[in-house]
């Protein structure tokens, strides 16, 4: 197996060089632990600028727990989250959100990974019920795990229909970035703007080496989110180290760069490997990965070449911020010899 | 507050430089996420030189994680963990442990934050009594939290008594380096062979910038650990960057060397301020801590020189793999003329 | 509202006289409580007269209960359970399952409440991927929240098919009675011989005041049950009134004569509105409920008549062990005039 | 084994007449099911010209329900519950509260299962610190399980106390009529009168069925606690029955007369053997309990006569509503006689 250049997943990639000369730097001295340094200071300075004041922002490990802990504060043990069948919070938490919130997941079929006002109305049901789980949070993915995105029109439409609802809206943003440098508009527009009220926003996927953030846009919200992330084994001792990489993340739009290579790239397959025959993109190509049917017998042999995942005939490639640009010619030139027999 | 050097916390240091170099040097390549990579194979490695084969070792981000996810591994909810009133466990996790197994916390008091058979006896009662918590485990800190050290002896005794009960021991080992090096033992002298089940084994507090481990010395105790890891959201996905640490810990005696250290300066912070009137160390200096009754008017005075924790009159003064000699020096000298009311 | 007699619910009838007669005559003397008495070892000796020895049965209070301690008892927090989206379990439970079990409900359409092989099938993924729900228990419900029956081959098909894959067949059998009756059959036949691993057996919907049981068709399954009733707030204390009604409703075929009254009252029902214009039944009438689709406008109307549940212009209908087949009668003749606007 | 009369526990007695005569009349007609039933409304109107209006009743099954969930409803899951080391929250709920609310208990020894400003105030500790559990709930029994009775001062002391801390105070009423019947007040002035805020309301040990009840005397404190009980396994579908009783047992001061009598059998049982050689009595007899140490070889012999709990050597002797004044002084001279060796 390949590993040094492939298409498995952005967790795959390292750490970006300036996120790791940041991660040395803040190497130096005693430094209180548990946030109270001023590495964190900085760095939740460096989430306002982008997300405004009256936010309250808190680091955590991994994007597991961004999306866990998020929800538990919002919700209490009788509600249901309402999320597309593909879902992150669904699929790959291992039950996780059922044990720590106790809520009920409502799953909700899609195409493309996207929910849609009408696909949710139906599940908006039996409120007052006390047999029946209460819908309190519609929880989206941005982008979707089918690597579509949603437009900023999109995501304000859920987002007053889930507020007329007294439900609220929330973001898993493990790519975020990536969903941002997609549709042109800066990290608030996305969000904020558009009636997000609860966000988990990732770095790791993105060039950091660890860290996530979860971002209450109102403070009622993150009332007590200090017990929940302590008890939910999340308040990193020596934060400095999560906090820095956010700080240089967050600076000279080192996110947006990240996030538009690792699209570019993305793009650059996709344009390459369109008019195969025998190959068929499925999902549109907004972000940073591409999803594909190909014939089934050539996925293990593509796979010795440059690693990546695949579903019985399904494929998915996936770029990063440090996917090369020859590698991707190269990739796609393999693809097209492969499928043709040649 | 000065905190380049101070006594506040083994958490508030940095990263060892060898441990720095370490995750720069394994950022390069794509590699497998979530612990498929070479370095958790070679990290695994080391683990078993230390403990011996046929043990399973899983890496989480920190210690609060590695003591709540090993307990839920070997308990039902119906089971009650005997803990000291001190354990970390039940001061310092806000109730993270009864949330994530559902057990009961049996805190026994203690005037050194260790157990003895005697101790815990009173409280294995109710044994296949339906309406009562069935005791299960038997949880040690080793150091302890008041900084103290079980002999081999004292842990094997708890061992035996603990099984023959057929219940399991735990040790919360975040600190089990400086035990090691206080008792002049090899780690699995102190742990494996005097009849450990479960260890915690720290790295954070020693030199690591993050990252704990989960030792089962019996592999039916490990059995689906992974589904409980990645639920209770401590599946890395870098996790190269935790193994690499741990790899160069466990190599050419780094783990023991900065442990020694550690106790050393507490051990010469001890003999330079031990017989200084009106302060009264309250337990034994066997590890990395100082606990000590001084006036309490003095602690917000000492506080601006050199940081520490302080909770009414009692102080603690922890040393770490970093601790300065002169700053040693120095706090001593302080204290000893604060003191005095010089 | 009308209630002395109507078709909303199995659980608005009251309690059969023999039973009530049980109650009181077991009302005398001091006896042991949680389940030590005499009447609870008569009980459990009924229900191994009808489903054979070397089962366990627990005695809870209600069938929300049953299901989910019984389930409980058979999971990891880390497993997913597999049921109709009709499901009680899913619908009607209030996130219960979820906050005491920790599983995910993996929750599967139908158009007749009922599983098949093919439908679950797609759900048994993710085997020994750390990152997904663990497939663990398929939870069937007999007859279905829809009325319909599963035939005996039904069940051992699923039976077979679900042990294949090293899973358990779970069933919901709030009104079980109802579905041996339907199906001319025993209980031991349509559950045990069958293939069923755990039961819910109901009692409360078919002539019982309170009481339900969880049977264990394999004393593996249902070790350490007696601390997960108790702590799952449903170990009664003064049982003997749950084990007196058990050992009424199990002699001499009183559960099977309420069940089929029940059963004979819906289908005498169903052939007196079966050909009412404007009137669809939408489910088969196998056990004791109607399924119908309506004139929405006409469901108030009917429903100062005699009381029923109605959703949009769905109607259900429900027949029990006290329902007079005057009113049936008189009810089929209001639906008919109703709707032909007479 | 003689059962017929004897001291084990007021769970043993079976149902006052009255109670029984209530549940066969409530027995006619169809009624809507989970409390929307008129019998619940008179129960609770019943509640109400006890407790006054603007207070919050809900039925459940057991007294373990009312106080798990009724704790559940004004906790969060990183709270901790202050209570007596014998509570039976504590001691016979087998983890029943951890499991459900995730709070920690915080166990508190007494002499006499009392607690008191003095004995809670150094637990109340780390508020604001989110590393530790947060106190927000101190939980008495009254009378304790050592039989002994608060005064009136003693509950409102403890309730000024806890409302200063900004916590709550809640109250195991189990027996709360034996404690009312022994302060010779009022229900509401040893509960809301003196600061109670909510209360788990006992009917089963003082000659019910089987039925409590949650009081919230705020209703702040109650909202959603539907959901809860729902999700909490404790809605009754047939619930009249459960209703009946209490609308009974608060009617013409049946719960008062069957809790005088059983603190009088008690009475009277402690006279005729508090001065026994050989015997010492442990608390003070407040209400229907007698607590008392005698030599360990006795009380096998003792139980063969009349049943009753022994640990060690000391022995409980619980009378109940039906306890016949025969039978005290029968089993008080065998006492005396056994002691005697005669």
């Amino acid at each position: 197996m390949i590993l040094h250049n492939e298409f498995g997943s952005d967790n795959h990639s390292g750490v970006h060089p300036d996120i790791m000369k940041a991660i040395e730097s803040s190497n130096k001295d005693y430094t209180i632990a548990y946030g109270g340094d001023k590495y964190t200071k900085r760095a939740i300075k460096k989430f306002k600028e982008h997300f405004g004041n009256n936010i309250e922002v808190f680091f955590v490990y991994n994007g597991t727990a961004a999306n866990i802990l998020g929800l538990k504060n919002v919700t209490d043990s009788y509600n249901s989250i309402l999320c597309a069948e593909t879902a992150h919070l669904n699929v790959h938490e291992c039950c996780g959100p059922e044990n720590f919130t106790g809520c009920k997941l409502t799953t909700i079929p899609t195409l493309d990974g996207k929910l849609t006002i009408d696909s949710i109305k139906p599940f908006i049901v039996g409120i007052g019920d006390e047999h029946m789980a209460q819908p309190k949070v519609v929880s989206i993915t941005q982008p979707t795990e089918l690597g579509t995105v949603y437009t900023s029109k999109e995501v304000k439409d859920l987002a007053d229909f889930v507020h007329k609802h007294e439900m609220l809206l929330h973001v898993d943003g493990a790519r975020i970035s990536n969903a941002a440098a997609s549709l042109k508009k800066k990290l608030i527009e996305i969000t904020r703007d558009v009636g997000v009220d609860v966000l988990s926003f990732g770095g790791t996927k993105n060039g950091m080496m660890f860290g996530e953030a979860v971002v209450f846009f109102n403070k009622n919200l993150s009332k007590n989110f200090e017990y929940i992330r302590k008890q939910g084994m999340q308040l990193a001792s020596k934060m400095r180290f999560i906090s820095c990489q956010f700080e240089v993340f967050l600076s000279n739009d080192l996110w947006l760069k990240n996030a538009q290579h690792a699209n570019n790239m993305a793009k650059l397959l996709y344009e390459n490997i369109k008019e195969i025959t025998d190959l068929k993109v499925t999902q549109k190509v907004d972000a940073n990965a591409i999803f594909a049917i190909i014939p089934k017998k050539f996925i293990s042999i593509l796979q010795k070449k440059y690693y990546f995942h695949g579903y019985n005939s399904e494929v998915r490639w996936m770029c990063s911020f440090n996917t090369g640009e020859e590698d991707v010619l190269c990739f796609a030139n393999i693809i097209k010899k492969t499928l043709s027999g040649k």
